[in-house]
């Protein structure tokens, strides 16, 4: 049973805080392990990798079969059903059709002393790619961190997917070729972020990974972090729905326990102004419990960390909607774009009854990969801008740097950088000697 | 005497590689005594905050002095000269209208479905800035540093700069006042961004902290990451310059120094077809090391990290240049544009022997704060973006649910994911109920 809170309590301050400040997730603390391995890997490069592979996959490899081969693929390709093909097509051209028009332009131009600026933009050369295995081996995963790559222009796309005792999801596989993956190595863990990070005999290596992962693969990024780019760390996963009256409360349930049945540690959070809708939609997440498959994850995430929070109108929920900054947002409200437009902080919002929050983890076209645990307060989904790095570029004439030139000189002066300073005087003594 | 490389050496590539993975910078571990640091600020805010202050930096505060009066603020400006002033708002000016052309653009648009998809930017509502203490506290960072945050449209800005027995450099608060900070705390260290990042009962918390600082704020920034949002942990400076046959090796050299001058870390590299103008350069360096307030700092810099790498053409210089992917690059030769397209990897490109870096630094326009330690290779410089934050936008009609719906029903299946299908599948169920 979820917390049921009501602004209109005296302690909704202090039990909403109790919300926000709820432990959800205990992340092991691997470090020492993780660290132990990235520097086996550097050290012992194959070798290390085929040994941790030996010993927490079960599988047995040798520098020839650490990547999938083409026939491979094309027989794990050939297995998957002309349904779930053409589904993955489907979600590869909505996909790349929205992250396309994320592409920023360059710019320069030039400005009234007569100096050029700007910036360009460029793709990172080389991206991996990690996708865990076992349960949480979704091929949704892979189109949503390799889609962005191959937008931006990423020249080289590797993916790591390990596959426990051989077995491999063929689904993950077609979603690596429709996506444009170069290679997949069957390796995963610490072993297959310090391999993508340092590289080895076999693997070479890349300048940035995304993608999720186990404790030890979280630990991991953060540990080559540096050496090479990484995207979030993400949390567990939420959702937060705002409901006016004019709901469904089945609608409601399922959309709260699609969340509910990723991770124990998910959070659903319905806020509604309806009182008696909040009653129904707490009924009808208790019957829909009674007959989902995942109902154990589902209803323990529920019990944990779900909550229905009741509002006197919907400025005040957007206020809390604000506080919980929700990496995912259904706002199914009779005029969701006014309420969007009174919100700052949420990862991804979907607009109005219809628009169930599951379109948009499948085929939608927006990523899935979304701040997590209050971080859309201050970053952004996954996107093609973390595939691309701006360079600024700066031109001076002479007869710019001879106007702007001397305010430099000033603060490098106060700054004591006497270099810095000396560097444009040199030039404009020359300037004004031809003078 | 920096390392003299050439090309056509038959151990060039085992001694640029060398050069490549110097380890240019030894920083201490200091994450134990700075989890002490924030876990004590955490639990006893002000007054551990305090306590801290006077212990560190020798300077005795109470709630009430922790942030500096706007009397105070007003006294320091009055004590900057006018050439410092005017130098400064001529940086704020320049620094502002180069950034205000970063704003990226939201967009919406209808696909062939009729679903609505898009994205809005929205600004991290409170920054915090960090600002060092003594001799690296810089004007300049506080413009570059609060400029793009004021210009992405962040509410409410604060700044820490330690003020190590009361002393405080007044171009600090000029700075701070012109770039519109709305507090500056004269607090400093770990205990400077743990305030910053989990509030006290006088210091309010923000989401976003940005800015340089010692071991100890580059290990607390990591520490509150997730907490807060943090920009990059900037390594020691470097310069990587290219130069043909027609220039002046005492430009070349005083650029070499400007940023030698910076830390003993820094790193500066001359890349140039030319041997002649290799030795003239470094004879140049030479002269000039004798003549610097600075010599001993860039002195060891030259030394220990400072290069000469002499190539057969510009080609070949592009081609290490990606190797070393600098933060900045100077591209002293007679058509820059055309090297530049060359070359994909650098923080900031200064076009043409009239450019100096230390312009960049200062008045150009463009942000100093830019990528080190190779990793332009897959980051950016900071810029309006980093005080954003992207929301997506999905709108899905009946119909267009209807359309692209059965597809996300399909995967989510594939994928175990039953209630993700059964949001879907319990609209599409009405819909067709309806008709």
């Amino acid at each position: 049973m979820a917390t049921l809170l009501s602004t209109a309590q005296g302690d909704f301050e202090a039990r909403f805080a109790e919300l926000l400040s709820a432990k959800r997730e205990d992340a092991p603390d691997v470090n020492e392990t993780v660290a132990k391995i990235i520097a086996d890997v550097r050290n012992r490069g194959d070798a290390s990798v085929i040994e941790l592979t030996s010993r927490f996959d079960r599988l047995d490899l040798t520098p020839d079969t650490l990547a999938f081969t083409e026939d491979e693929i094309d027989a794990a390709c050939a297995s998957v059903s002309d349904a779930e093909r053409e589904a993955l097509e489907l979600a590869v051209q909505r996909i790349t059709d929205y992250h396309a028009r994320q592409m920023p332009e360059d710019a320069f131009w030039t400005d009234e002393t007569g100096a050029g600026l700007g910036w360009r933009w460029t793709a990172v050369s080389a991206a991996g790619l990690y996708v865990p295995g076992g349960l949480a081996s979704y091929p949704s995963s892979v189109l949503m961190n390799a889609i962005p790559a191959r937008v931006a222009g990423v020249k080289r796309l590797d993916m790591c997917a390990p596959t426990p005792h051989g077995k491999v999801n063929p689904l993950v596989l077609m979603a690596a070729r429709l996506a444009g993956v170069d290679t997949v190595y069957r390796i995963g863990g610490a072993q297959a972020i310090a391999a993508m990070a340092y590289g080895t005999d076999t693997i070479n290596p890349v300048d940035k990974i995304t993608g999720p992962g186990n404790a030890f693969v979280a630990a991991a990024k953060r540990q080559v972090f540096g050496k090479v780019g990484i995207d979030m760390i993400a949390g567990p996963s939420e959702i937060l729905v705002i409901a006016d009256a004019d709901n469904d409360p089945e609608w409601l349930a399922v959309d709260l326990m699609s969340q509910a049945e990723h991770d124990e540690s998910a959070q659903s959070i319905l806020i509604t102004d309806d009182p008696a809708l909040a009653d129904r939609t707490m009924q009808a997440v208790d019957a829909l419990l009674g007959q989902l498959d995942r109902k154990d994850i589902a209803g323990a995430s529920w019990r944990d960390f779900g909550a229905v929070i009741t509002v006197r109108d919907l400025d005040e929920a957007a206020r809390i909607a604000d506080r919980i900054a929700a990496e995912h947002l259904e706002l199914c409200v009779a005029d969701p774009d006014a309420l969007a437009a009174k919100i700052t902080h949420a990862g991804a919002i979907f607009l109005g009854s219809w628009t169930p929050e599951a379109i948009g983890d499948y085929i939608a076209g927006p990523n899935h990969v979304l701040p997590t645990a209050r971080s859309a307060r201050f970053s952004s989904g996954l996107s093609v801008m973390d595939f691309l790095k701006r360079t600024t570029l700066t031109r001076m004439t002479p007869e710019s740097l001879n106007i702007i030139g001397p305010a430099a000189e000033c603060l490098a002066a106060s700054e004591g950088l006497e270099a810095h300073g000396l560097s444009v005087r040199s030039r404009l003594d020359r300037l004004n000697a031809r003078k």
